[in-house]
């Protein structure tokens, strides 16, 4: 980025043509309510036009044929995908200078490559990889075992157990655990319980964001696999030997039991939760709160516990105002017909 | 505090009352059930008459008129407040020593009140600043730009990414995560996800505490705004841009999606939800596990997934309950009436 | 374990009797899916008998009586153990040598029992004890007075709080936090609010288990107790002067309020959650995401919320599906007797 970007140079980096003054100075950008006059914000369709028409924003990206007045704009089929792009381009990311911090304890053995950056307090067990460019911020724990890819950026406070596995461009956020023991017990046939041995792990693939607080249990033989470019948010919690698959969005504190099975596409919306063993099929939709004890099958839609297709809960629950006044229209009826109308207590039917 | 307090040191303390004997010696403070004779413990009101005689109390704190037999008693118009003020009194918060653990790594440049306490493993980043007699405790990261008021108490874990910003008196109890970017991508135009970048802050106001494990994303663009005197309790996750006023309570394991706004005094109970772009009204109260698909009016109940307001939730609850009588009881009149009962079944309605 | 171990030592380490070639080489464990003919699976019955036909596993441990084609096996009553308890000797715990990492910081007058173990950047303050054999993996922190038995492992980035106390056998899973304050305020006379101090200390009990991020919080006064042999899941938590049993299994995100009291061998499953001053009694069961608002009695099984029992809640959830059927046929019968039916609309009832 040049030192004062102009939208001509914005342009060039993203490839888009500019209507108007394109010697336009970029202070910064916004969304569409905070941008001030030397602000860059963006517009994603005419629905927008009443909030655009009262935005002080001095420049925007727009659809070709949205009308901004008369600011200069850049044309974009996809104002929101280049407007992050734009974002990216004003703020980078912190560039982490490579190097091992001297306050970090490095196992013997342990692989770092030259290129990686490893924090202040991290502690790195003994046959340990950490790939190219990847970054661990202050106080990572890597137990033994455990191989990181290339472009990682592991968050202060992540504790990953042993052998856990992540492949390229891996993001997990602070105090996120990968490879806690999953929850088994088994009778220890004196009445008391022993514990299933968990020595399983963690597999993570390419381009895969793990949220903050998030904890991901590794296998008990094999191994808990998560699939490329699925990205899970915070406080989410992965039992052992779940199998994800690519590109599913998991969001906060869903909870998924053991061997649960998302495959592609899928998404589970906040606080869901799935009792072990399901399937919840490709590119399905996990409503919030949904209580799945059964597969949900792909490109369908949930929600409730129990889960119900489509718009179901909603119509149900919808339903369940109107039992009240059937009562008493029954009651009506019994009456008129001379019926007896006493067994409409509860715990008498 | 004397080292041998009695009750007319604790009355002069407090600015109440002495009556009975003055000169009891306090032990320690207790529960009534708890409480042995050498202990104070305290009674709200008549109605813990039963409880207060079975108690083995040595000395009180009561309401003027509460008979509390022939123990010395301080007389409060409010008990549990100033039975609080004792225990604070009797067990005062750790003091912990003024300066820098020589483990700490502190970045050039960053701001260190000299009254401020950093302890040990604790890393900070350039362009922080830490206030006057706040407390870092062991293993805290700062990155970049964060700032800190004045008398924080920040325990052991927490992360507080970039330009993180505390008030005074604010607490953030164990591995709390404040700044962790938002959950958001969009399409990249090629089947894939692409990460929206997240930019904003996280802004927390005076007086606030944020529980153990407790997430709160940075702004996407904009700040997460946490207002003035806000409790917030361990597990509980908050999105991205979401608007937190003043003097919400925010029970544990509750998850606000991005951009919800919270209006003064609200209070959210346990494991409750909101999806994103809502309102919670000022002095709300959403129920337990409540699921939140539209706004809360101001100084309403709302309980239930989808929610309901005031009672709605537990009378339709209730009423579920009789669907299966009425059942029973329509098919009696169909009979009757010699009309065809055949239409009840599920899935055929 | 001899370096190559034979199914004969296995065998001899089990005590279990030896069917078939007992110098059966045994080179790794697995279940029956991904065991290979050089691995050692199990059966857990004759129910499993396709599964077990369709396995590629060189040798079995077995029942008495299922058979198992020519393949060695060592014949116990309870294989599932057994199995688990071979495992464990293939993949024993890791060893961590005694002593105390150099970047440890240990107040003086800690006391750390020579053959314990502590990690990399733990930092513990005065007045706490670590017993015989206990390790501290990297990055813990105990505060003031704090107690561990024997053989304790605590993983990295746990937190205790002051004064909580560990019997012997306890495992702590990542980042698990003991000890917080609770949440607890009352108003301040002056229209704020007023923390209750939080004194309390957290004390568990002997071979019990706790799962990363989960958060348990002090007493107010007196403390939270975790019984012996209680197993705890990822991402609970446990309010304040909670009282959980002997041999109690809570599952992942559970919330407990306040002063909830679980009694010996209850079992809570995942996302329930349960108002503060309940009582959960010995040996009941609640359901997934149940939200317990009164007390569950002993040896009941109850769901949903408010909670019923039995199979109550799924049984209504399924009168709930038919709701809309019997408001078309009231309505039908009301025509026939030609009564109004106009009062059927919610909100009129």
């Amino acid at each position: 980025m040049p030192e004062s970007p102009c939208l001509n140079d914005l342009g060039a980096h993203l490839g888009l043509p500019v209507e108007g003054d394109g010697s336009f100075a970029i202070a910064g950008v916004a969304g569409l309510e905070c941008a001030g006059p030397a602000d860059l914000s963006f517009v994603r369709s005419r629905r927008y036009a009443a909030r655009l028409s009262g935005s002080r924003a001095g420049a925007l990206i727009a659809p070709p044929g949205v009308h901004v007045g008369d600011r200069p704009v850049l044309r974009s089929h996809d104002p929101g995908l280049d407007f992050s792009r734009a974002v990216r381009w004003f703020q980078p990311e912190a560039l982490v200078p490579a190097g091992i911090h001297p306050t970090a304890v490095i196992a013997e053995g342990a692989q770092i490559d030259p290129s990686a950056s490893i924090g202040a307090h991290c502690a790195i067990a003994p046959a340990v990889s950490v790939g190219p460019r990847s970054v661990l911020y202050a106080g990572v724990t890597l137990y033994e075992g455990v191989s990181i890819g290339s472009d990682c950026r592991i968050h202060a406070g992540c504790v990953l157990r042993e052998a856990t596995t992540l492949g390229d461009r891996v993001v997990l956020h602070p105090n996120a655990v990968l490879g806690a023991d999953g929850f088994a017990y088994l009778g220890d046939g004196g009445g008391g319980l022993a514990k299933v041995p968990q020595v399983g792990r963690v597999v993570v693939g390419d381009d895969v964001e793990i949220g903050a607080g998030t904890a991901i249990d590794r296998g008990t033989l094999g191994d808990t696999l998560i699939g490329h470019r699925t990205k899970i948010d915070n406080l989410v919690q992965v039992g052992h030997n779940c199998t994800i698959g690519e590109q599913v969005i998991i969001v906060a504190q869903v909870g998924l039991s053991g061997s649960t099975i998302v495959e592609d596409g899928a998404v589970i919306l906040g606080q869901a939760g799935a009792a072990g063993h399901l399937t919840i099929g490709a590119g399905a939709i996990v409503g919030p709160q949904s209580g799945l004890h059964k597969d949900v099958a792909a490109g369908t839609r949930v929600l409730g516990n129990p889960q119900q297709e489509g718009r179901g809960f909603y119509r149900n629950m919808a339903a369940l105002g109107r039992v009240r006044g059937l009562l008493r229209r029954v009651r009506a009826i019994e009456r008129r017909l001379g019926m007896n109308a006493g067994d409409d207590e509860p715990g008498r039917s």
